[in-house]
């Protein structure tokens, strides 16, 4: 399996506009002597363009549902157009950086199998073309990586007959990490590390171990979209992966470079 | 620079639909003991897309102009969703492709000048974010066919500062097989190979020399959309490829293993 000393996360928020060259600019500063591979999502972009194309989001449960116009929406967005703008911004910066989808075998999952959720009733919800992640096809990014490549993964799936999967980005991102034996694991949004609150960057909290990260979310200082942020962070530390790095756009070489200067640092 | 036996060319009417899983298993039937790149484009698809999204197309002096929201459904459509479904198709059939984007820096273009054009007065038509290939990046292609991957190239280029482009996916394949070395240029669309009369497929022509192409043009015999696809192939048969098989769904096995005695065989 392929080595790589850090997995980076980009979250759709900093895929579009003045976060996307900042963090161009910031990766082509954080690439020289370390491998690289970066994982993205795409969230906001996919909600805009099916509400541009009147697809409305089909919920059971409170839980969204993935039908075959939502996966191709997600095709479009995640694969086409986010993928390509990020890797143009990337090579504008002096990045080689090359397109993947994990539809293309990299991320192998299956399909969710039907299951009662809160909310439902009992009844099993299916929830269409969403995938768990299996396992990983590292011998593509190390075939690329070795040809001198920086591998852009778009956060798809392929299931057992080769069709496409929608899959959570961050634990794909996680997972990986893990896979490939990365000491760190950057998780790059625009809200960047954790705040006691939230709108003073002066309560930016450092670093914290999982047992110190447990507590701030049961005590109520962590809260919202930082909790499972955070949690996503447990698993790949707990599958030796040196450190989770929650940074904004600009402060990923840095974060690498001296861990715990800026954003949150994570460790086990 | 990377080798490959053979550069096929899928138009988009072969990507959607049952023509699909023909071609999927047509590249299964095709590939064992044969180095394969295949190309796509997708126009029919991108002008279904633009469409949804009440995107009217821009047009000077006859020519279609790649503006900023065009190219992007460029994005969505060739690099997403039909690089994605083909991919998975193919994995399907037992194939293991990988997709990637042209705009990846594998298509490396610049951007088309403003140029004057029959039937714009004299003044000149900027085209928007259309490119002219220069060259091509083999080192990705030929690492991913060394670890054992079928390259899927979507049709974009990269401009220099990795900006994407569009791109006409037959010259880029026609092209592209030049400088691969490769034997064959596979094109594959519905229409399949050249006809005298369109509607009869006793009317085949099985094989034509390039003087004899160029004389059935004059003539008239070969007329429409099979123009452009002939005359397309001249450039890579002076360029050193020894053949450009013209087929539809299904053909690209046989018309590798026999040439001839399917679609339309085009030689120096």
């Amino acid at each position: 399996m392929a080595v790589a000393d850090a997995v980076i996360k980009l979250g759709g928020d900093v895929l579009s506009g003045p976060a996307l060259a900042a963090v161009a600019a910031d990766v082509a500063r954080a690439r020289p002597g370390r491998r690289l591979v970066i994982v993205h999502g795409g969230g906001p972009q996919t909600t805009e363009l099916s509400r541009r194309l009147g697809i409305e989001p089909r919920l059971v449960g409170g839980r969204r549902i993935t039908d075959q116009a939502a996966l191709d929406v997600v095709k479009m967005v995640v694969a086409g157009r986010l993928n390509v703008d990020l890797v143009g911004a990337l090579r504008g910066a002096g990045v080689p950086a090359i397109g993947l989808s994990g539809s293309s075998g990299i991320v192998r999952a299956h399909r969710r199998p039907p299951r009662a959720v809160s909310g439902s009733d009992g009844a099993l919800v299916d929830f269409g073309f969403v995938g768990d992640v299996d396992d990983f096809d590292g011998a593509a990014l190390d075939a690329l990586e070795t040809a001198g490549y920086l591998p852009v993964l778009a956060c798809l799936a392929a299931g057992a007959s080769g069709e496409a999967l929608n899959i959570n980005a961050d634990v794909v991102a996680s997972q990986l990490a893990g896979v490939l034996g990365a000491r760190a694991l950057i998780a790059c949004t625009a809200v960047g590390g954790v705040r006691r609150d939230k709108d003073d960057p002066a309560s930016r909290l450092p670093r914290l171990t999982v047992a110190e990260a447990r507590a701030a979310i049961a005590d109520g200082i962590v809260q919202g979209g930082m909790i499972p942020k955070l949690e996503e962070a447990f698993a790949p530390l707990a599958a030796g992966v040196g450190a989770v790095h929650i940074v904004a756009p600009g402060e990923i070489a840095a974060s690498l470079a001296s861990p715990g200067t800026v954003g949150t640092l994570l460790i086990p």
